[in-house]
């Protein structure tokens, strides 16, 4: 997720409380040292063209001026970079002055950063400029990385000497216990390589709290941490970080109350002041979930109204038709996709959303707001029905689109009867070509709902083909957007700063071991 | 100076015990933090066009993307950064990516570093890109830089947020003493002038050793050693670390027992595998005039027949002719000009060192050494006469070329009566223009030969003409080549590498001291 929204101002509402519990909930971190197990050379400087290294001993590489040596490290990592640069031929005379590029797939690694020119910031390019005054020299930015392929770039020596790599470790970082033995499809390749996709992402994006990719935006993001803690539950369980996470937003929210879309970490915990109206809804989602995983009264006891706030802001913005505003409150985000028409899904997510607070009100006991909520469910899906049920059609159809998102947050939303749903799902290709789903967190919705109506076989179906297609086009963990036609969409303007281990694409590992195990 | 040469497999021949001599004279360096004097921008990225910052508080400047902020510290400095970066607006969600670029001078400050292309390594050119994850974030780059300039562009942030420059402070270092009350001409603003510039000079360029520049090649040369010696005498009188150089030189020489051009300090010290023939000669002056001054009789133990074997060398090349070929032993430096014949200079070169030669060994008390050479220079003083004089045009010629530097050297060997020189020097122009002297190194020469022949208002007006030209053009400190009419010429391909704090061309604050006061 990345999201640009500006309030001028803004001052979050912070309980230091539960920040203070947040804090005592940090995660400890597991290191592992990794070698590259691999090298090789790119042609040119923007050219994909490579040439394998003889022996693959990268040490034994000599590289002068405009040279470069890439580093495979056999997997996608998030980690530190330990480098020891050494001198050769005459003694150095001059700096050595070379580029650092990471990469977490082979076709990044030879894209001309210039050349990005998105409303994602650049920074993000994760690309570093060294100096060795004296060689040998131990290099090791303090930055943390993340990527498979490491491209060292030779932009100068002097005629006297040229260089070698004489060793290099990274230093992997995860909040994840690599320890715990997780299960695989032994039975089933195909499965099993997404399993393992979804695996290393889950466990990739595991840091101090759950980033949603650990390249870029490395941070916690209210929507994508429902998804991080299905699949954690489902693979590392480490559930303080769900909780520390959950905490973090009831600790720094919106003056009004509202959970922010995302919170920062450093220097401090705080609210970003971007509100996304299905992100905000589905708080009470996590929070159910996690409750549910855990049965943690604590975070019952502490987060229970911040939860069913969300729902009561929400409802603030229902007219007298009976139709939520979400845009009120923030951008309705459903998907990256800038064609979707969003209003249906909107009520969607509230009506799904409410469906939570009402197991939360249940679990909490409070029989009179379960009761209220209920009511005000049903008008709901009454007024999505008369609005967006085109019975010619037998689909849903939002300002004369009947696009496949609009169709599941509706049936998510219990408003379509299991036939209606069956029909609608029969014809999901059509939905999809009338607008394209752009990520794996709507894919996932997707999933969702036909598991919700029983449709087993066509989920499985989805999971081999969808996450299938991520693990044939080669890649190691799970991108934030894949459009299996369009290898190079980007949601930013340019696939320098996409993000191709993201957590919120990882759920097969969580939907698999629940429901086809 | 800077110099290119490579020998394989080279093995430089180490005495332990002299270098041990050396690590043990390492100077105590002193350290003064400095704060910026004033704050402009440039209108654009390689324009020289300044707007000025009103306030001049340049903490108040809000900088976006693209947007540049220009630091003054009122005089060359070498120093470490620190820096401050705060964000201004949303919390940040994406690093800060900025570009620090050190300049020496204000032209310096908006040259196109790409588009330098010279024999000299790029990597000297000072500027680094720096990520800072978090914010409000303390920039502080290992490396040491410089300069009086600071240009700080911002590459990237994000729409969410700009920056601010919170604080800057940079730590100068060098092994002079500042406490040292220094003499000044403030009868003679335009001495003074001078004065100045060269004793900052020679300050900024005592370090670890005597660096020829601290921006490039920040490290020892022979040649240029003798004449940093020299100001250092008559300033800073830090004999330490002359003793620290001579010794460095005399511990790590060639194979054959040359001094090296160069020898570098880190990690270990090592000599070079560069031979100037010039520097190599010149090492018995440095050594005579560091004993002068000091009366250091370990010194004159350990290092005369080091001193006298460069002697020794020299001679080995001369033909029956009595004429020297040092290009047999190393590059014959003398100047910076590629159109420059140097065989009389060399010859002058080793005459004039000879006369060191002779006062070192009448100083140990060996007088068939001093006998023996004495009469070794009236050979090639007579063949240098021979070969070299043309009593038509009454000056030396050297391949059918009369340049100044060629009167220069033969004149300081003594080759040519006090009526000769003098009729050389009237002419002084004539022979300049044959072949300008682009180095103020040769200057200095020039200047000696002046005073050698009792010519000192015309010495004390080349001063005023020659560095005053300097002062003019708005040095804080003495550049490594200069040449009044061209301002933008360099040795190395490209004024970016130039160094513009060099100690080869101060001299004037020792010439000052002892001829004119």
């Amino acid at each position: 997720m990345a999201l640009i929204s500006i309030i001028e101002n803004f001052k979050p509402l912070n309980d230091e409380r539960l920040l203070r519990r947040a804090e005592k909930l940090r995660p400890v971190m597991s290191y592992k040292n990794i070698r590259p197990v691999s090298a090789f050379r790119l042609k040119d400087r923007y050219s994909s063209e490579i040439t394998e290294i003889p022996g693959k001993d990268y040490t034994d590489v000599i590289l002068g001026k405009g040279d470069n040596i890439c580093l495979d490290f056999g997997d996608h990592q998030v980690s530190r970079l330990f480098l020891e640069l050494a001198g050769k031929g005459s003694h150095p005379d001059a700096p050595a002055f070379i580029k650092l590029k990471f990469a977490e797939t082979l076709a990044e690694l030879s894209e001309n950063s210039r050349e990005y020119n998105g409303w994602v910031s650049s920074s993000w390019i994760q690309e570093e400029y060294i100096h060795a005054d004296v060689l040998p020299a131990a290099i090791s930015p303090q930055r943390r990385y993340a990527f498979r392929y490491l491209k060292i770039t030779v932009i100068d020596t002097s005629p006297k000497y040229k260089l070698t790599i004489s060793r290099v470790m990274v230093k992997t970082e995860t909040s994840a216990d690599d320890a715990r033995v997780l299960p695989a499809y032994q039975g089933d390749p195909e499965l099993n390589s997404i399993y393992r996709m979804c695996q290393r992402t889950i466990r990739n994006c595991m840091q101090d709290v759950f980033e949603d990719g650990p390249k870029r935006d490395r941070r916690l993001w209210t929507g994508d941490l429902r998804l991080q803690a299905l699949a954690n539950y489902a693979t590392y369980g480490n559930n303080d970080l769900v909780k520390r996470c959950l905490y973090l937003f009831a600790g720094s929210r919106f003056p009004d109350g509202r959970v922010a879309a995302c919170v920062f970490v450093d220097p401090e915990p705080e609210a970003d002041d971007t509100c996304l109206y299905d992100y905000m809804l589905l708080y009470t989602a996590a929070l159910w979930e996690y409750l549910e995983e855990t049965g943690d009264q604590e975070a019952l006891g502490d987060l229970y109204d911040i939860a069913q706030k969300q729902i009561d802001i929400a409802l603030w913005t229902v007219d007298e038709n009976g139709l939520v505003h979400g845009d009120e409150l923030g951008t309705v985000f459903i998907d990256w996709a800038d064609d979707l028409h969003k209003d249906a899904a909107a009520q969607g997510v509230l009506i799904y959303a409410m469906h939570y607070a009402v197991k939360l009100a249940e679990m909490r006991g409070d029989r009179k707001r379960a009761a209220k909520l209920t009511d005000r469910i049903g008008t709901l899906k009454q007024a999505a029905r008369e609005h967006f049920w085109d019975p010619e059609r037998a689909c849903f159809v939002c300002d004369g689109q009947a696009a496949l998102a609009t169709q599941v947050w509706m049936v998510l939303a219990g408003c379509a009867s299991e036939e209606e749903a069956a029909g609608i799902f029969e014809r999901a290709d059509d939905f999809s070509r009338e607008c394209t789903m752009m990520t794996p967190y709507m894919h996932h919705y997707y999933i969702m709902a036909l598991l919700s109506c029983g449709r087993k076989e066509q989920a499985l179906g989805h999971i081999r083909w969808y996450w299938g297609s991520m693990v044939k086009y080669g890649f190691d963990t799970c991108p934030e957007t894949w459009v299996p036609d369009d290898p190079s969409a980007s949601p930013y303007g340019g696939t320098a700063v996409n993000s191709y281990c993201h957590a919120w694409s990882c759920t097969p590992v969580w939907i698999l071991k629940k429901y086809f195990k």
